[in-house]
């Protein structure tokens, strides 16, 4: 069911990933999975380019689109949300730009690192100062050290973003940490943004996916920012939406100036109705063939890398790896030169770490093969 | 060659013009155009479907787009553009508020009125003040005024926001005026963004389109924010283009953290090159039906409603009706009531002025004469 794309084809579908390196380079940086669209999606989007779906979109809040993640949202998370809470948006980085914009106060914003580089900037993009909560790369556990998060809020901070499950941690979130970490927000009068383009991605034997939003007291002071392009690979479509459950946010939201919020394609609204309405069994065998992948890499890494060190991947399929012990500070670009294997550096996720990479599992089991024996052999 | 759709087709193609009306009413408010794609385009947009391509854009400046808009620019324009000036970005109001935000000092952003809805408040969204250089509604023409440009950069205000052709006035600028601005402009050494969306569409019998950027001494302080989706109606993929021929400028909208300037569709990318370089014959075409079409619409305000007052249509499918004389203050607001047709109401592009719409005649004759004889009914 799930289908993988050849070199040739990846080239031209996946421009970023695998148009920005050369022929002979593996490439598992970015945050693209090298399978083909499940087939209601590109049956949904033949149609809509034959009819010529070309317009502005409808700007409707809600609508088949809050219909259709509604649905998704129940069956895949046991999470109820009203339909009229989704507003859409042109992609998660997007949605949390506007969030920080519109909803937060001017003070400083919480940043989980290692965290998602295009949004180690979204602070100062909205002027805000950002403050890191950083996670000791020694940590057994990646996880929110609440003391040192009341303390960040008690100096000031006035905004927590969160992102789970969490890329490059690969953790989900309980609901017991999401409550911990909730009480200490409410305790300063502080707001959540969430990022959780990654539910969908829970891997098999991981606890479930909870949204932030489905833990009671938290309407009031947080929104969700979701999208269908992480699981079902459809990033340049512009499409995500924020979940807003409180009336007076959403009317926040929805009240802003167009030219703040106008840019997501009509497209990638048809790719993820189709995603969140028809795609449930594909959306399984993914998970299947993830969690797969991932049961491969720990194989691998045994086997050819055995002083990496990962933690549990529970969720995403980004895996961050410990590789200290090879010496480098910067394993990824000894990598691509002597291994011509792409990864993405650790220091970008966390500015001054050395010796971590991410590495994108979304491919076949003989190109990860091929990434991890390449990869050993450049670090030996 | 051009194409009409037909209203059930346009029900689905344009969710917002034609998807935001009752079924009986005619709709002639946003601008997007009634007409399918250029066949080339669609053809593009086929095959890259068909090919799943999924994935973020390459984020290269130059490259296949720059060649194609240079192309373009110099067939349709004489403009000679360097390919490597060509930025992406995601549409013409988001590359505005991009070059706003990274290039402009804070001082106030001048804004000619009537202007561009969604734009008359990116000044706000910028952290910026709005001054308005407003035309008069009796005059003759509609022009800058440059003793009052000049006032208004004397008082502290460092950007001229430039639309040309100019939406809502219908004008085309001509070389002198262009110089007269650009002479004001470099004598307070202030600078402009210059939004060139409806370049494509100067209509017959009007002086060619000349680029701000074409002047000497204009690349210092000025870029110009263009797309292919306005002439050849691509508004929902996602891609436009900001020209800035000086290196250092080009430098700082490059350099921008990736959130500030990353969401275009590849798809619109595609469809963009398609259009710039395979599609002359069309765009001809195009501007054939959209000056009959200009011209249809002069005999039938004088045979349906001869006391509304248009002054030249020179560019863009949007009339501007100064419709005074029937003594609405909104009647936008009268047309959609009695009339069941709906306009773009005047005060949404000059706040606070009565008795003007905007009229959108890129549909076909059959359609724009009923559009005006139920206008003519509603307000008589």
């Amino acid at each position: 069911m799930i289908v993988d794309r050849t070199d040739d084809e990846l080239r031209y579908a996946l421009p970023c990933k695998w148009g920005l390196v050369e022929d002979d380079v593996l490439p598992a940086w970015v945050a693209e999975s090298d399978y083909a669209w499940a087939p209601p999606i590109a049956a949904a989007l033949a149609d809509a380019v034959a009819r010529g779906l070309t317009g502005y979109p409808d700007f409707e809040v809600g609508g088949p689109l809050g219909e259709a993640y509604a649905g998704f949202a129940r069956r895949q998370f046991g999470h109820e949300v009203d339909p009229g809470d989704v507003v859409p948006t042109a992609d998660v980085t997007a949605g949390v730009r506007l969030a920080l914009d519109v909803l937060s106060e001017p003070g400083p914003v919480v940043m989980p690192l290692p965290g998602y580089p295009p949004q180690l900037s979204i602070a100062e993009i909205t002027g805000r100062q950002r403050v890191d909560l950083v996670v000791d790369p020694d940590a057994e556990r990646a996880e929110i050290d609440l003391d040192a998060l009341d303390r960040l809020f008690a100096d000031g901070a006035r905004t927590l973003l969160l992102t789970q499950p969490h890329n490059p941690w690969g953790r989900v979130f309980t609901r017991a940490e999401l409550e911990g970490i909730r009480d200490v927000v409410r305790r300063h009068g502080a707001r959540v943004v969430s990022d959780e383009i990654h539910a969908p991605l829970v891997l098999e034997g991981s606890p479930p996916h909870v949204s932030y939003l489905s833990l009671d007291g938290t309407a009031d002071h947080a929104v969700a920012v979701v999208a269908a392009s992480k699981a079902f690979n459809t990033q340049g479509l512009k499409c995500a939406q924020i979940v807003a459950p409180d009336p007076a946010t959403r009317e926040r939201i929805r009240a802003v100036p167009m030219a703040r919020n106008d840019s997501w394609s009509p497209l990638g609204v048809v790719a993820s109705v189709a995603a969140y309405t028809e795609c449930d069994d594909w959306l399984d065998a993914l998970r299947a063939r993830l969690s797969a992948q991932r049961d491969l890499l720990v194989d691998l890494l045994a086997e050819h890398l055995s002083e990496a060190r990962m933690r549990p991947l529970e969720a995403t399929y980004l895996a961050w790896l410990d590789l200290r012990s090879y010496g480098h500070d910067d394993p990824a670009a000894v990598a691509l030169e002597r291994g011509r294997v792409r990864l993405s550096p650790g220091h970008d996720y966390h500015p001054g770490l050395p010796g971590h990479v991410r590495l994108n599992i979304a491919t076949s089991p003989e190109r990860l093969t091929e990434i991890v024996r390449r990869i050993s052999k450049a670090l030996a």
